[in-house]
């Protein structure tokens, strides 16, 4: 009978795993929003199902969908996955959900962080966010287990990721932008994020990836692939804007020591060459006030970094593109025991994120 | 990873236990249409809310709720009630929700039967019944168990009780009713039923509580306390209609053996005196073609007999009648060790049904 507490989970012993360490599910919410996805939802859809098929060869897998969409989800995944109601404003479980802690016990907890759509009023995505606000406290009972509501603090999951011993990634662009915690400094958000995910070190890169719509979640230019080891989403370009982001990070990372004093080792994940949106992909959305348009030659902020880590697995997206055989061969490489599954996902892409973003795993 | 099965639960080695066996939980549904339920179903959600906490005592309690009322349901309950969201036409799980069925191992699993709203075109309660349809499949998901669809086979849970060892008690009016199977025959649906719920006898009583809108729900005519052992809703009055039916049935009950071979102790439970539908009840109900209406004057179906075996409890319908008491110590009397929560139930009984209906166990 889950419970809503008014403690913290440091003060409780709880610390949020890291992503490689494992999982007992994952969830993913199934898109439909006509003014963010092309032609009704229907290509990304099937795209989520490819995910939530290759996530489901190594974990369960819990799909939360609309009322209106709860035929066609049901009916387009296969039987393994779970399908269950649960209303949302848009698809990135990732940034609304949950963000589950455990303490040394094994316990699970959730931690339900306010959302409003990377920016509110200042620069979000759209209007309004208040299914999606509710959504982790939803999973927590699912999961049956008790919550937190970080009350007074707008977080999504994919600005941070954590090495699970103590040391946090995130970027200034995200947790220091104007639209949503204008009231906290520096300290107090690194403050938040130690009583939250029981984190004692946080290092803070500066932009994320070349236009990315979030105002640069870490998720989508840097991830860990074990305590002290990192990829970073890399170009040799210098013409690309994204470089120099790119460049300055690999700077602060290599200057960096983690929670328990170590240096950090930084693998190079060579981005795909640009991606534009076509008139047809353009064409696909509707219009409406208040949500980000796609506009077509738009360049998508596209990386590698942005895979899921499974149970035993990796679930890479790829582009169609002659880095990907780069990237699949360097992540066989540094998660050795892990299989790499490539799912072509320029139709996430063109949502705004990509699978790290729509997926969120439950800890054992 | 929840499955749909091809097998049966008898093939498979599954029985339906007892309600009065253990629980790992129940399920309810919120109330809310308003040409079922008066003023808007605020009167009635109110007393779901006091039937949830009652049962929450004792085994873990989860509300379904619609996304239009999820607000509301989850202020107004607390909070170890745990509320999902799950699309319902109305609020009566008993009927439109999973039977859940185990084996010597202790696995859950759960039948999902079809339902078509107490009759379909023929003389079913309300039209769409698609999202409770659903209901069964959806529980079953939500509690990570595989199902079978009893494809063909109309059946509410409410029109079935089990004693756990192999004896199915029913009525004639309800299941060989023109609106369910039509195509089956009595021998069919015992067939069925074995099939289904592992029994191997059924005891056809004949008809339910009179004036019942659901064809003589067994639910609230007759209850097993334990094997051998049933309660029967009676009235000495011979000048009230109840008195032939509940005499008919009782002259069946004491003739039947049951799957044992034993002979069955029956205790007669008073029924209230007769409940009418007042001005202002039926004033506040919305008229809408195809719902059954809520007319002034009418007789309701009330009896004690509708009460829900929790894990060391009953809950148990009263009616602010000089009944109630005689109700409650025999309940008190017959289920020793369990402690008899008497909750006001006017105001489910007005929309058709009581606590039993309302409600759905989890065995253990």
């Amino acid at each position: 009978m889950p419970k809503r507490l008014n403690t913290t989970p440091r003060g409780d012993g709880y610390r949020m795993p890291g992503e490689f360490e494992p999982h007992r599910g994952c969830y993913l919410i199934w898109p439909q929003r006509p003014d963010n996805w092309r032609d009704g939802g229907k290509p990304a859809q099937h795209t989520f199902v490819k995910v939530a098929e290759a996530i489901s060869r190594f974990e369960p897998v819990t799909m939360l969908v609309n009322e209106d969409q709860y035929d066609n989800a049901r009916g387009l995944l296969p039987a393994r996955v779970r399908v269950l109601e649960c209303s949302s404003n848009d698809s990135w479980v990732r940034d609304c959900g949950a963000t589950f802690v455990v303490n040394d016990a094994g316990d699970l907890r959730a931690v339900d962080w306010e959302f409003n759509a990377w920016g509110g009023l200042v620069d979000g995505l759209y209007f309004p966010w208040d299914k999606d606000d509710q959504i982790a406290r939803k999973m927590s009972e699912l999961e049956d287990v008790d919550s937190w509501r970080a009350d007074g603090f707008v977080l999504e999951g994919g600005s941070i990721h954590v090495d699970g011993e103590g040391t946090l990634i995130t970027t200034e662009e995200c947790l220091l932008s104007p639209g949503r915690n204008p009231g906290l400094s520096r300290a107090d958000i690194e403050a938040k994020l130690g009583e939250y995910l029981g984190v004692e070190k946080v290092i803070w890169l500066k932009n994320g990836i070349y236009l990315d719509e979030t105002n640069g979640h870490v998720d989508n230019i840097c991830n860990f692939v074990r305590p002290g080891e990192v990829l970073l989403a890399w170009t040799d370009d210098e013409s690309d804007p994204q470089h120099a982001i790119s460049a300055e990070n690999l700077a602060i990372l290599e200057a960096a020591r983690d929670a328990r004093g170590r240096k950090l080792t930084v693998h190079k994940l060579y981005t795909p060459a640009p991606i534009l949106i076509s008139q047809a992909e353009s064409e696909g959305v509707d219009a409406v006030d208040g949500t980000l348009p796609r506009v077509e030659g738009d360049r998508l902020a596209a990386s590698y970094v942005n895979f899921y880590t499974a149970n035993d697995a990796i679930v890479l997206p790829v582009f169609d593109d002659p880095h990907d055989a780069d990237a699949i061969a360097l992540l066989e490489s540094v998660f050795e025991g892990r299989e790499v599954v490539p799912v072509f996902a320029r139709e996430i892409l063109l949502g705004g994120g990509n699978v790290h973003c729509i997926t969120q795993q439950v800890p054992v």
